[in-house]
């Protein structure tokens, strides 16, 4: 299970754009500022996996000839045409992605942001070989009837112990969009409880004869605000409340929700710094108004942290505060969508632990690096008032929930999301020399504090994302035209000068 | 990975209740016919799984102490209100599950219909113990982005190999719910691409914004036709199709899709011929005005071969055969939601394949004993015209697509589909003479030729099923009076002997 390639082409002299220990920039002085409270350790400078590749190796354009061959193949049964790279993962080590022809890139992209300790990470290698997983894999229960004696514990020691602040339950599913629209199902049963007058108040022979006709007032004019560019995933509810680009939405049927505005914030934000302030308080406005008049009443909002999909658009920690103190003011439940950000790559756990909001959310939904998907909630006012009225045969998946809980082990065991807030921050301060260097390629250059979820926009970003590949980095977009880092946790510096290093050669070609 | 017990108490005389060799009702002659066809093996005599114990242990009431603990454990982070049974799977072993305190049922339930071949199955051991299962735990890709090079094999030697007659593809995901909601989306695109004119017709500038906005002509006011007492999923477009119970439907928002009503039969059949028939075509008729009359167009329609959660309602192949024609005849696409009744339990692979279609189903969906979800197709023109527009970041799971491979290996190898045939009649004859015997107790017996796919209506139903426990055995209500058998593919004559005798203690208590 190592890679079985070992790489010193493609590496150029690691120092050419390094970060400046001498840079003094207002960044470099707050990352100071953390580093007193929290000595940095030694370890961030070992590495984390002693047998990755030493850098990429690119032999042939990509795709190669084996992998066109494979593609091919593949197409006759699975559509091929949203293919990226065929990938070899028995060959993939750490941050670095094999495909079928020896090449081996520096995987900046991670499978869409899902992958977070390392390909054929030893530590989940092990969790998953193990009697327990073996035993979840094939005895695959429906937790709802049939829980396993040890779901607390799995639970508790795994999914709950990384659970957001104030939050101390979870509903767990299957991928982002279940989950999103599990915690839809929870906001609408709550809302229309308390419109009942309580969760004792029994159903109206009205309600139940016209919910199976999908009618009113069984099936109620309730809505989720969501926000413009936003994404949610794709299943109908989900889909309802996500607004990044109409391929993902058209010909679907889709519920009359509402959307508000997000902000569209200018860079670098130490300029623009009024004008922003004054963008995200129209947006509040507006999402209030929204709120209060829409004609389907709405029972919830939902928000990424950062806007993944859409754009990597952000916000700052006083617009996500002004929006709960709305919600809190209305009634209106908050469910805060960290299937992208959470799981440490924003350099917290949980991104909305950056906004220090004096009330958590209401729910936090996951997926993608926790490898397992649900929501979290901490008021026992969202268990709706009767069984099976949230319910499926699986829901959630002990297998996955205990490769999570290995995954939660390693992040702690090397201390990862520290690891990520310092490499994040380094690789932001080499990222603000290139757009120094290439003002042309590098603008709105994004995700300052922000871990290693950083973002740009490019005038060609295609171009930028294939000729990336020739020099052995595999990159993603997000919306029309940002470039988008989603490095896994293990990302290093040493990965951050090779990274920064390739971007230098795409900029100058 | 065996069962940690052996078990003897609990089991009575098997001769009591098992079906008379020389039984003759038109029952037996259909099977002796089919048998002459297809000599029995002797295989069936022996026992699939050597270790089970012998009979069920009941040491305790259920739950017992431990059980108890173990639940207002649980209680404090999960939702235990509609738990049934604290199991423990590392001591559960073919169609016997344990629980905490010593207590060994047998299972004809089997995680509501969801485990095929026995719990610790040990090809399924072996299957999730490989190092193939290893790296596609821990390396999970974004299979539309970056497929694993053996993604075709995987499929072409799994999930595909068992494509329904007329279907040589699949789209896969992570649950029954997600599976039919794509197959619905593959059907709007398909729709709408028709209505404009072709695939290679552009969408315009007001379809792409009014999508963005949830509103026409870009998001549709087009429908899903479904049955009444159907069942299909609860996420937000399946619980749409869904009409099982209210407290399903209760408090969640609905489009505004139609249903038709499925055929009410009047058993036993063979007394209800004429009576049946005129059900059946009053449905069809119905579903035929529905189809071409409802306000929202009706792109596809979505059917159980037995509708399943709603109440094991059962219809004559000549139903569905007529349900084919008419939406064949108005271009409407027929949408086969096999996650139930897939996979073996009915005595073929595929329920759907008892009705001898002239044309195949335009999509057919899976999940439970597949371990693994999509949806099967054979025209290209359901391949959505654009990349990216039936897309997600995960798109189903190697790993479960591994597994169900080497469920459809061991359904070979021990020929598990015929043994679910066989059994299946013995034990519809077991209870045939059961209703007999206990005409109050036993009504609307039906599923006589689907295998084990068998169910009742008890006037008691509740009672029955928590008396069963008491009994040694774990069985399954559906609808509001139904009691259905749900047991493994690997349930053979002499665990239907222990459980015939089984019901035969509880109906005379």
């Amino acid at each position: 299970m190592r890679a079985g390639v070992r790489a010193s082409t493609m590496r150029a002299s690691p120092m050419a754009i390094r970060p400046m220990a001498s840079a003094t920039t207002p960044k470099k002085a707050t990352a100071a500022a953390a580093m007193q409270q929290q000595p940095p350790t030694e370890m961030f400078d070992q590495p984390f996996f002693p047998d990755e590749p030493y850098g990429p190796i690119v032999r042939t354009s990509i795709p190669g000839p084996e992998s066109k061959k494979a593609i091919a193949h593949l197409d006759k049964v699975f559509d091929t045409r949203s293919l990226n790279m065929m990938a070899n993962y028995t060959k993939s080590l750490g941050n670095y992605i094999a495909d079928l022809d020896g090449n081996v890139l520096l995987d900046v992209y991670a499978q869409i942001a899902s992958i977070p300790v390392g390909y054929s990470n030893p530590s989940l290698l092990l969790a998953s070989t193990s009697p327990a997983m073996a035993s979840a894999m094939i005895n695959r229960p429906a937790l709802g009837n049939f829980p396993q004696h040890d779901w607390a514990e799995i639970l508790e020691t795994g999914v709950l112990r990384v659970a957001p602040p104030g939050m101390n339950q979870v509903f767990t599913a299957q991928a982002g969009s279940d989950a999103n629209e599990l915690a839809y199902k929870a906001a609408f049963m709550w809302k229309r409880s308390q419109e009942r007058g309580g969760a004792d108040v029994p159903f109206t022979e009205e309600e139940m004869s016209s919910s199976m006709n999908n009618a009113l007032p069984g099936s109620p004019h309730m809505s989720i605000m969501s926000f413009a560019t936003g994404f949610h995933g794709r299943l109908f509810g989900s889909l309802s409340t996500t607004r990044s680009k109409p391929i993902h939405k058209l010909d679907i049927p889709a519920f009359d929700w509402p959307q508000a505005p997000f902000p569209a914030l200018k860079y670098p934000l130490e300029q623009h710094i009024e004008e922003n302030k004054a963008e995200e308080q129209r947006c509040l406005d507006e999402a209030e108004r929204v709120m209060t008049t829409y004609h389907n009443p709405v029972a919830g909002i939902v928000i990424e942290p950062v806007q993944s999909e859409g754009g990597d658009n952000h916000a700052s920690p006083a617009f996500f505060r002004g929006l709960r103190e709305i919600t809190k003011k209305h009634n209106i439940l908050m469910i805060v969508d960290e299937v992208q950000t959470g799981v440490g790559a924003t350099g917290k756990f949980w991104a909305h632990e950056h906004w220090n909001l004096q009330h958590p959310p209401d729910m936090v939904t996951f997926s993608k690096k926790a490898q397992t998907a649900g929501y979290y909630f901490g008021n026992d006012e969202l268990r709706p008032n009767k069984p099976y009225r949230q319910f499926n045969t699986w829901m959630g998946d002990p297998a996955r929930a205990i490769l999570f809980r290995a995954i939660i082990d390693e992040i702690e065991r090397l201390d990862l999301v520290r690891n990520t807030a310092e490499t994040g921050a380094y690789l932001f301060s080499g990222l603000e020399n290139l757009a120094q260097r290439f003002p042309g390629e590098v603008l709105n250059l994004r995700g300052k504090g922000q871990g290693t979820f950083i973002a740009w926009d490019s005038p060609r970003r295609d171009e930028v994302l294939k000729k990336a590949k020739g020099v052995g980095i595999n990159i993603g977009g997000s919306g029309e035209r940002a470039v988008r880092l989603r490095p896994m946790l293990i990302f290093q510096k040493k990965h951050a000068d090779i990274f920064l290093e390739g971007m230098e050669k795409v900029f100058s070609s």
